[in-house]
């Protein structure tokens, strides 16, 4: 079943109307929740939405609660995310630093108990779209162990660098710093599925493919092995260091994916140097990787985040498909 | 054999003041790579050295430039290497960014037509030791394929951040975003040993840890696959695209690894927020993932950098370990 962008929107808009948010805070969180299922991204989209309400419900998001600096030096600005919802925050610290890169040609907004962002890229995107360089970082519960270690003790804290194009497409990074989600994991497990790389290990410590085994384990892979889990663990120093809020540690002790710390960084090119190199030097590297030899024969070679336009410009066209016991439990709602 | 670090530092000095450097600059190229050995990366400290003067010698580098301000809005400036020595060209912009991080909280310095500054992490260290948070990335010679391609089109562009330390043994991320340098393959593959995770792809295209056939391949794997290919790309196109410099694909035309651009950040805590609070939950954060179970009995778990300290302490007591080839020719010089 497929359904388009506006009325996903809608219904998103709607169920957030109903659970207390004011008309504007549900536009732009019903917004970003269908942009991400446009995009593809549907686990941070449709899918994750009766989690969030469930949130709402639980009193863990408190509804209408926004964002607001605490203090800020320069172009460094520390804001408390008061607990309100992830996605409206995190587009309103984004905004910030871009706002700081035109008036210093970099923005830096560290933000302190937010709630989960949904699809990190999202911001990214959104520094993009107003011309900017957009990186930011996020850590999450501990779900992995550290490097050498056999308990979940670090986040798999996404990391997000956009680079703006003229046409839109940005380049995008949008990464967890673990190989796999649980939730591919999960996906790979019911479908029969081996993970088309190894994705951690087995509770005998062999390295393995097989969802099942990880899913027992509970032991994924860090990207890069040592190299990931020292990732996640600066990301997470980062974002809560700058902000003053809870490193993966506090986290843990809360018990749930709340009371989170970001990190959003904006980078004007227009305000050093020629505006338009970087992004003549985009496209020539996008046109110079798609020239490579692909590895199996008439195989394409992606740029980062291309697949997701791709996914985009079809469900603009062919609706957004979506899972139909979440789709109706939303329209339920 | 083992060298004191003033011996090893005495003789860089002494061969870089011979090849034309000032004394200023040959003092300070020499330290970083003293130091460079000293915290036991032998592959950018002496191992490295011979390469450099060689370079030096075919007029690649140009031995008295130094980096100069081209311009800069507010706290993001752009800077040329003038082709002169990578190590003080980059001390020289981390000290800048750190600079325009007490005047604005954060600071970037985009450098362009450096040269290889050996270990990206003495910068983060410098950084560190001045109290900030110091990020930095530079470009390479293209030396990995694209996901999904057989020739090597992207750089293995090292990333790094360091998070300030009181006791100045700072928490470090100093990565290459290829699982394995082409120089522990080779090390690998001398010592007739298995590379301890796979690091590549096999001439048939099977995934592979024997450094042999990765050798033959030349198909090093990014760190988490596809993750690390996009990593790869969004550092090149921010160190580039910042500096208006050269690009991987440029530095490929060149042909020798010269005329590369990076990029440093510095950000300053104290300058927002609680100045202590980054560092307390740095110390804790070491302390909860030293307390992991870990994998085998009486394991450790190090967090990152650690082990380059244990090693400097050791190298400081008992000299650092040369390769008796590379001392030799060093001397000889």
């Amino acid at each position: 079943m497929r359904v388009r962008f506006e009325v996903l929107q809608g219904e998103f808009e709607r169920v957030l109307i109903k659970k207390g948010l004011t008309a504007e805070l549900a536009r732009v969180n019903a917004t970003l929740f269908a942009q991400n299922s446009l995009d593809g991204i549907y686990s941070h989209g449709l899918n994750r939405f009766p989690r969030v309400m469930d949130y709402i419900d639980k009193g863990y998001i408190q509804v209408n609660a926004v964002a607001e600096r605490d203090d800020g030096f320069g172009a460094l600005e520390r804001w408390n995310g008061n607990m309100g919802m992830g996605p409206s925050n995190a587009r309103r610290c984004m905004g910030r630093a871009v706002e700081l890169a035109g008036q210093y040609g970099i923005g830096c907004v560290a933000l302190h108990h937010t709630n989960h962002w949904m699809r990190g890229g999202a911001y990214g995107l959104h520094a993009a779209d107003l011309g900017c360089v957009g990186i930011c970082m996020t850590n999450t519960s501990p779900n992995m162990p550290a490097w050498g270690g056999l308990d979940n003790r670090i986040g798999n804290n996404p990391f997000i660098v956009a680079i703006p194009r003229a046409d839109g497409l940005h380049f995008m990074l949008d990464m967890a710093v673990s190989q796999y989600a649980y939730g591919t994991v999960e996906k790979a497990m019911r479908d029969g599925k081996m993970l088309p790389v190894p994705g951690g290990y087995d509770k005998d410590g062999n390295i393995t493919s097989d969802p099942k085994l990880l899913w027992e384990s509970r032991r994924v892979l860090p990207v890069g092995f040592w190299k990931g889990s020292c990732m996640s663990m600066v990301f997470d120093l980062l974002a809560a260091g700058l902000s003053n809020g809870n490193t993966v540690q506090d986290i843990g002790k809360i018990g749930t994916e709340i009371a989170c710390s970001q990190l959003f960084i904006a980078i004007s090119p227009a305000k050093c140097g020629d505006p338009g190199f970087m992004r003549q030097i985009t496209d020539s590297t996008i046109e110079h990787i798609k020239a490579s030899t692909p590895e199996s024969e008439g195989g394409n070679i992606y740029y980062p985040n291309e697949i997701s336009y791709i996914t985009r410009a079809d469900n603009l066209e062919n609706g957004i498909p979506v899972d139909e016991e979440f789709w109706a439990m939303v329209q339920a709602m």
